[in-house]
């Protein structure tokens, strides 16, 4: 089998490092050109980066030429990850679907009728609106964004209870990672080390937006956003790496710590993902030790793609529900390797 | 006027050691015996301990000799400040209020039922409580505990809210600083650098319970519980001091940011704690900048004595209420110098 030929479009940013990391020796998919801004076109990738990502710089991309986006060759490729910063995504998003399809790591489309936005696993049948948006758009490509990544943990973690149990309402305090704030500019030493951000500009109305959406109902050819109501309190707090968020979620049905327990062992086994290049063995690890999860060791877990769930007790203040601890690793699941699994579960429906 | 004859009994831990900044030229009270454990005992306190706290070591208690708890005469007090971890402090502290009233940092009496807990300018009135407990246990004294540092900033803040608006339910979500937990063992530094603990024992029961009895009300010489549901999950984080808040809370009446405001600003005009040696120049500081409150900030407002309250809007999923961001100095407010602020208002009603 040939591998599918890809590219990477602002390669040269963090989360372009992750993609370039995310698809060294894959299976399925081949880097066969890789773009980023005027300021680096033209340059041999070893050049035009600094690197910062865990672990070596892959040796298939040293030597790489990074293009304009002008200069893609769009009609040599079956896939393109974007890595673009929002501003300039639209407009690059827009000129490459209508070509070829297009997994985005940015907001640019995500709030767009015809556009899904796609966990893996999570809700993979929405994947049909991207037939919508061809024929709306009359392209050749599509856009599929992914959410926010700290939506991703909370979207991830609320779909097995939702889906067995109903959920009202969900109220979120999330504990953010610095890297989530990316590097130039991103947050600065001097105001994050021993201290918190409580603001974190835009977060919490995409965090609602985004996982009523992701737990919506796909019907005649839209997204029914979920009828749960979301609020969160978005805050930056001094960790490197991976978000946690403390979740009240209220239920439609009598559930308790167990039955949570179940439904997530039952997703385990269940996933759509199982066994893909990028999945990780679990989908979700649950935790009945209080001290879990915690940054430093649960972001290890699955590379980064397992999600954690912990201190999970009946929330009494509901008619029914729960609170919990959750751990969603930002740079992996809820980023470019989250991209790379998207791709992978698209793929195996034929989707490109 | 001469001064009153205080006690620091613990006065060699890191509470005690806050004790005794927060008394340096007190103008009301007089440090005139300290007390620790036997392995301090008969030592100078110059040589009994390791200075943990921000500033010199006050001059006034270097050479001051470190007597064990049974060297203390009572006779010669009229206050004992205790510091003393909790497993003693009930033995040490019921011996003392036998003769002598007590204001105490530890969780000893707490939940006793003729014991209030205060924070001096939100439940005054529940000091009444204290004659009911010198009746009950035929004792002179009293003890008057101060509540866990993670309850106080949220009961603080709750307060005028919930006179003016009433509350239902609160939701909350902590990220504590690592002095709360102490020196020794308190939290090792690999546990927490660059993570987040999302566990404190026993924190969240105490968070609930304090809260309740602090907003109740005090009828026919108890206690009645305020009727709102309090849940929090409490956290730890790589802060050195000050606690963060994320407090999402159902009101029984219509709010909204402004609404509050007011009921801040009036509280801060009103509050009995006003002008008394301790107190900050403001009780509440109430920001509509989204950025604030931020521990590495805001612990220094008001000497640590100032609640900070920032991120307020509507909360939406209640039919009345609002979301916030609190932050409260837990060694400053929420500890020893609370702990004189208390004194200092029992002194000028004449508890002592």
């Amino acid at each position: 089998m040939s591998r599918k030929r890809v590219a990477i479009v602002g390669v040269t940013g963090s989360v372009g490092q992750e993609f370039v990391q995310s698809l060294e020796n894959h299976v399925w998919f081949e880097v066969t050109q890789i773009a980023a801004s005027e300021r680096s076109a033209g340059k041999k990738y070893m050049d035009a980066i600094t690197w910062e990502v865990n672990g070596p710089i892959p040796s298939y991309i040293k030597d790489m030429t990074v293009g304009s986006v002008d200069d893609l060759d769009l009609s040599q490729l079956d896939l393109v990850f974007s890595a673009v910063e929002s501003k300039a995504a639209r407009g690059i998003e827009t000129k490459i679907a209508a070509l070829v399809p297009v997994i985005s790591t940015s907001s640019a489309y995500r709030y767009e009728e015809d556009v899904p936005i796609l966990i893996p696993g999570i809700n993979d049948e929405h994947a049909e609106l991207l037939e919508v948006q061809k024929k709306n758009r009359d392209w050749k490509g599509w856009v599929a964004p992914l959410p926010n990544c700290t939506t991703t943990g909370l979207a991830i973690t609320l779909k097995p209870l939702y889906e067995k149990y109903g959920a009202k309402k969900v109220l979120m305090t999330s504990m953010q990672a610095i890297s989530g704030a990316g590097r130039t500019p991103g947050v600065s030493a001097m105001s994050i080390s021993g201290n918190i951000l409580p603001f974190i500009p835009n977060e919490e109305d995409k965090v609602r937006k985004e996982t009523k959406k992701i737990l919506g109902r796909l019907k005649d050819g839209k997204i029914e956003d979920a009828d749960i109501g979301v609020s969160s309190t978005c805050t930056r707090v001094p960790v490197i790496d991976g978000h946690t968020e403390s979740v009240f979620v209220e239920t439609a049905k009598e559930i308790d710590p167990q039955m949570a327990k179940q439904a997530y062992d039952d997703a385990n086994r269940e996933i759509t993902v199982r066994g893909l290049p990028s999945a990780p063995e679990n989908y979700y690890a649950f935790h009945e030790d209080p001290t879990r999860p915690q940054p430093r060791i649960d972001r290890e877990v699955g590379d980064g793609m397992t999600t954690t769930i912990g201190r999970v007790e009946k929330e009494d203040l509901f008619d029914h529900g729960l609170k919990y601890v959750l751990f969603s690793h930002n740079k992996k699941m809820g980023s470019a390797k989250g991209a790379v699994l998207l791709a992978e579960s698209l793929y195996k429906k034929g989707k490109f």
